[in-house]
This record gives structure tokens, C-alpha cells and sequence, in this order.
């Protein structure tokens, strides 16, 4: 154990931490990191906190050409009464695993994981913003840094955590937003890499994403790489229907990430005692519960938004508007629920939330 | 065109260059590159020619995330009159720009860059070996470096040439490799980014070559990630078959990369009079070729072993020798008569092969 001995090296120096009501997503990060490094024959080693700094890579480095690299987003609350909450933590690191095994990455050991990151977040509390809405986003990712020009796996990695304070991501509400079915580009495919969080699968994303904006759709439905005809994510976020009085969501088919709010949005919905069903639905399905009158409420389920309710798909030419454009009383409910959950504003009779200096082990 | 002079910044240290015999693929680097900065609003900016040197990033710069990555691969020769020859590079800057288009990087002057791996060629002259075989391998990157964490195009990228002294491919001589059909991951799909050279491309492609190298086979042959049936490319390289006297390779199909070795080989072949078909080309017409006895020749094309004869499929259970194992007359030819041209042994009635002094226009 003594080299999983997590070290502390602390830095006086203090950012600026920005004013709740300025929080964006993303650009602003604190004063420390978690580092722990891998290499072939020793394993995972030397787990660090660190002041927050530059990272220093040969130009060589495997990352930088060959792309193994995987990574989790969560987030961390501060409660009312000055407790700090977790979100079902342990997910992101077994999914961090998962996407390790598809993309060749050694297992990290998930538990001195989760307790790095505690320690870092115990280390940065000061960080986590209270107002509504607003929240410490994480981000654990693992590059390959050996510096080798040749396709294989790398003999040395790091796992790093870095923390972001971000703002509320609906500021006037939550609202819903415009989606462009994509018939042309394919997220992911069977085989390839859909169910891992890794690098790749984001830039390839990209060119469809930007030529949905550029029609002013905020984001792109995914239908399947085969035949382009059933539903598979939403921008990068899992998707839900309700029609005719059933929530229906695309089953896990290798191709689409297995989203933790995906997961916690089925298990309230069946706590509820509402029909939930997991299964393959088609885009032309979901046309018809529209033209039927039944297509009752859509939305996307993510770290990032918890619940995205959609007011509109627009699909070979056609337009189809949900909910008349409005959030629908699911999408409300579970949104409510689970933030609420998430801030500690309401019981967690699942055992989600995971409170940080409870478990603390060791210094 | 001020902003657009390469500035030097050289380094009288100069690292122990590898000696010839003992040189590998990809370990060892030059004593300098060429770094260029793009900045939303100011553009590409900046070129110059400094040290060998690690990257200064922050964790949080977009390509270790979202993985906005496209690299090249060449090669530059020096031939026995001491001349250096690249081979075919245009070809390179126009494909790293077709790579760019699809993951939303911004477009690089292609003969600014040719321009600028000229200049670094010069100046690393003395590193490029002159043995059988061997040669200086260029590898040109751009990479995202934004620090945010948001899926989008980044604001700001760094293209990075490096340069690597390589030994012969074939040591022990030109020898055909054994290859596993991959029947369970994808490699590409169209509307994927299969055609473009981007990190996550290989780095989704690593698992099944784990696999193929635990069965010992040396590279996979991957098929199509709609059925399963048609033939793609073979490892990182295309792939050729000599069926009853045609030569036949799998056509560009959107998810296949455009190798600038393939192309060679179809010209050539042309050139020769031989008859090239680009086609689609399944799995099973191989087998019934096999079965049939007009299997005579399969080879792999690609920059870094030039042409790689196979002398042995495995697919659904059976095993399937080409040409008793050895390497195939056509491929001989090809793998002679293009590394001869390269190393500027035998005329180039193409024009394929571009002398460095000879086009520098400015320093
Ligand atoms: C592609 C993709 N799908 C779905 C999700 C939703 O997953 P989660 O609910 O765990 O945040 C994410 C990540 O947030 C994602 O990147
Ligand atoms: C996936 C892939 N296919 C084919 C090739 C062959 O291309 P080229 O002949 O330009 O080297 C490469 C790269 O070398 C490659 O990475």
C-alpha cells in the first residue's frame, strides 16, 4: 500500500475564484490536480496532489497520434448545511474501467480512484460553488504518454483529475431546445468504440454538430451506423420519449454510452411506477407517435444539463414540435427530483449520493 | 507574408545519432522541429524551426479530450549522390487537409508546409541515414490546444513536424506476414472518419490487434462495419489481391483511407500494362478464389513497409495460404521498382519524387 500512499504538495498561491453568477462551463480550474502515473513492469504509481500546472509531453507522445485516451465527467455539490456531495461516483470510475478494456488503457484500481478524488476535492472545497444550479464539475481522464511513433498500446499513461466550479446550465430556466436528426455522419457503430468515453469519439462528432448549429439546431440525434433508421444518443447525451403514457429509451446495444443520469432516470421512472421501456425505436416510430398526437414529451439525460428537455426534431424535411415546444411534466419532475437529490434538498432512498468526509481513509 | 517567414531558433547541442545497423522504428527524434500556432481570428501564425523540445500544455487543452488530432507519415531518402528525395509530399499536405475538413481543424497552406518540412529537412540533414533501407520518417501533426472542456472545435491549434531516423522495415528481407480477418470490431463506418488520419482512428483500433497478436497473427484485415463482408484495409495499410492475373483492391468507399502507396501501386500497375480493378471486393469471392486456386498474390501498401506481401488469411475457422507462403512475383516488383525510385536508384518516369535543395525559395 505505501505506494498508493497518496502525496500532497500544496501550493499557497491562490486563484481568483470567480463569482457564482459568472460561473461558465469549463475555462476556469483549481488550484490542484490528481495525478498518478502508469509504467509497464510497475503498474499505477505515485499518486499525487499537485498544484495545478502545465503537463510536459514529448511531441512524440502516443496521445498525440493515436489517440488512447478515456474520460468521466461528474460532479461534486455543496449542500445547505456545508456537506459535499458526490453523485454515484463509483460509475463513473467502473465506466472509466469499461472504456480502459475497449481502448487497451490499464485497469485503475477504482477505489484508490475514488478516494484521490475525495482528497482532491477536500483539498479544493473552498472551490465548490453554492449557489443554484451551480457545482464542482470533475473531470478524471487517462492519457498514453510514451513517446513511440507506432501503433500499439502505450507503456506509460496518467490519470489526472482536474476540477472546473461551473455555472448553472439552465440560467433562465430550464428550456427546451431544437434537434436536427443526422442522416449523414454516424456517431458509432457496433464493434467500434460508441460504449467507451473516449477522445475519438468526440472529434468525430464534430462536423455534424457544426452543420446542425449552422441550420440553428442545438444539437444532433444519432440514428444507428447500419441503417441510419433507429435511435441511438442526443448531441452527447442519452435520449428518452414519452408515447402514449411510455417512457421509452434506446437499449444499450454497444454503439451508445451507458449513461449514469440514463440510468438513475430508469430507476425513478420505475420507483414512480410509470411504464419505462428499454428497447431499439426507430426514427420513423417516433414520426408516427407525432402524427398520432402521441408523442407526449422527449429529452436527453446528461451530467452536464441532469435533464434536456427537446421542443422540436426536424427529420427528412419535416418538422415536428413536441409538447407544443415546452418542457414537458416529466422532463420537470425528474429534473426536480434528481437536482434535488444531487444538492441534498431531498432523500436519497436509493443511496446515490456518497457525502465526502465520511469516507475519508487516510492523509 | 512577414508572419509567414520560418524564423530559426537552432541548437548547438546535437544528440548521438543512432548508427545505421541499430536504428528502429520511431524512438528516436531529431535535434529539431517545426512549430506553427493557430489562433481563432489571427489564423496559422508563427512558423518556426526551434529545439527538439517537450509541449508545454494545460490538462485541461482540448485534444486530450476530444481528441482533435490529424496527422501524416513520410518518408525523406538520401540517395547515394547524396541527394534528398521525398516521395510524392504534396500528396501528404493535400490528405492532412482533407483529415482537417473532417474534424473541423482549421485548413493549412499546403505550401507553406511543404515549405517548412523542406527547411527542417535541411537543417537535419546530417540525420538522415543512408544505408539500405533506411531513411529519415517525417511525421507532421496538428493538434488541438484550447484549455476548455466543451465538445467543440477548438480555438487554437499547434502543427508540429517531427523527424525520426528509421531502419530497414525488412531486416531479414521482404517476408509475407500472417493475417487474421476481424470479424467482431470495426474500424470505420461510412460517415465515420475512416478516410480521414485522425489519432482515434487507431486508437480504436488497437483491441483487435491485441487479440490478432495473442492468436500470432502479425496484423488484422478489417471488413466493412456494415455486414462484415467486404474488405477494407489491412493493419494501417490498404490492401491488394492478384486474383487469375487481375489485381484488384478494395475502391475508395468513404471509410477507407486514400493511401498515397496505393495509388503509387495502381499507376504503376497501369504503367505496366497489368490490369488494376478498384472494386468492392468480399470476404467470400477471396475464399472462393483460395478454393479455386486463383489466389495467387495478397499484399499490404502503406508508407512505412512499402509493400507487405501476406502469406497467410484466417477467417470464420479456416486457414488460407497465398502463394505457399512466399512472397508474390507482383509484389516484388512493386516493393523493388517503387523503393528504388524513392532512393533515387531507377529513373521516375511520374514524377513522384521531389529533391529538397532544389525548390527552396527562401531562408
Ligand atoms: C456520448 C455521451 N452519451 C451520454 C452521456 C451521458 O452520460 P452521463 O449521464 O453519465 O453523464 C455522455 C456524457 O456525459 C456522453 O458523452
Ligand atoms: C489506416 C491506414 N491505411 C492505409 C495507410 C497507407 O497510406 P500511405 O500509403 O499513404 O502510407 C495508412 C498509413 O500509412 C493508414 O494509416
Amino acid at each position: 500500500m505505501a505506494e498508493h500512499t497518496i502525496q500532497f504538495d500544496l501550493t499557497p498561491e491562490r486563484k481568483l475564484k470567480p463569482k457564482s453568477e459568472e460561473l461558465g462551463f469549463g475555462k476556469v480550474f483549481t488550484d490542484h490536480m490528481f495525478v498518478m502515473d502508469y509504467t509497464e513492469g510497475q503498474g499505477w504509481h505515485n499518486p499525487r496532489i499537485t498544484p495545478y500546472q502545465p503537463l510536459t509531453l514529448d511531441p512524440s507522445s502516443m496521445v498525440f497520434h493515436y489517440g488512447q485516451s478515456v474520460f468521466e465527467g461528474l460532479k461534486a455539490y455543496m449542500t445547505e448545511d456545508n456537506r459535499i456531495l458526490l453523485f454515484r461516483p463509483e460509475r463513473n470510475f467502473q465506466r472509466l474501467n469499461r472504456s480502459n478494456e475497449r481502448l487497451c488503457i490499464p485497469e485503475l484500481d477504482e477505489e484508490l480512484a475514488l478516494e484521490a478524488l475525495k482528497q482532491l476535492i477536500l483539498t479544493e472545497k473552498e472551490w465548490i460553488p453554492n449557489a443554484e444550479g451551480t457545482s464542482l464539475y470533475i473531470r478524471p481522464f487517462i492519457i498514453s504518454t510514451e513517446p513511440f511513433l507506432g501503433v500499439a498500446p502505450s507503456s506509460q499513461y496518467k490519470f489526472i483529475i482536474i476540477l472546473s466550479p461551473v455555472g448553472s446550465y439552465y440560467k433562465e430556466g430550464i428550456h427546451p431546445v431544437k434537434i436536427l436528426v443526422e442522416s449523414e455522419f454516424v456517431r458509432a457503430v457496433a464493434g467500434g468504440t460508441g460504449e467507451a468515453k473516449t477522445a475519438g469519439n468526440y472529434a468525430s462528432s464534430l462536423k455534424a454538430q457544426e452543420v446542425a448549429s449552422r441550420k440553428e439546431y442545438s444539437q444532433v440525434l444519432w440514428l444507428d451506423g447500419l441503417e441510419k433508421k433507429y435511435i441511438e444518443e442526443v448531441g452527447s447525451m442519452n435520449v428518452f420519449f414519452k408515447i402514449n403514457g411510455e417512457i421509452i429509451t434506446p437499449a444499450l446495444n454497444g454503439s451508445i454510452l451507458e449513461g449514469i443520469t440514463r440510468n438513475s432516470v430508469i430507476e425513478l421512472l420505475k420507483h414512480w411506477g410509470m411504464p419505462v421501456a428499454e428497447r431499439r425505436i426507430s426514427m420513423e416510430e417516433i414520426r408516427e407517435a407525432y402524427k398520432s398526437g402521441q408523442l407526449e414529451e422527449a429529452f436527453g439525460t446528461g451530467t452536464a444539463a441532469v435533464i434536456s428537455p427537446i421542443g422540436e426534431f426536424f427529420w427528412n424535411g419535416e418538422k415536428m414540435t413536441v409538447n407544443q415546444g415546452a418542457t414537458g411534466p416529466t422532463a420537470k419532475k425528474l429534473y426536480d427530483t434528481i437536482t434535488s437529490i444531487q444538492n441534498g434538498k431531498e432523500p436519497d432512498p436509493f443511496n446515490w449520493v456518497v457525502e465526502v468526509d465520511q469516507y475519508i481513509t487516510a492523509k
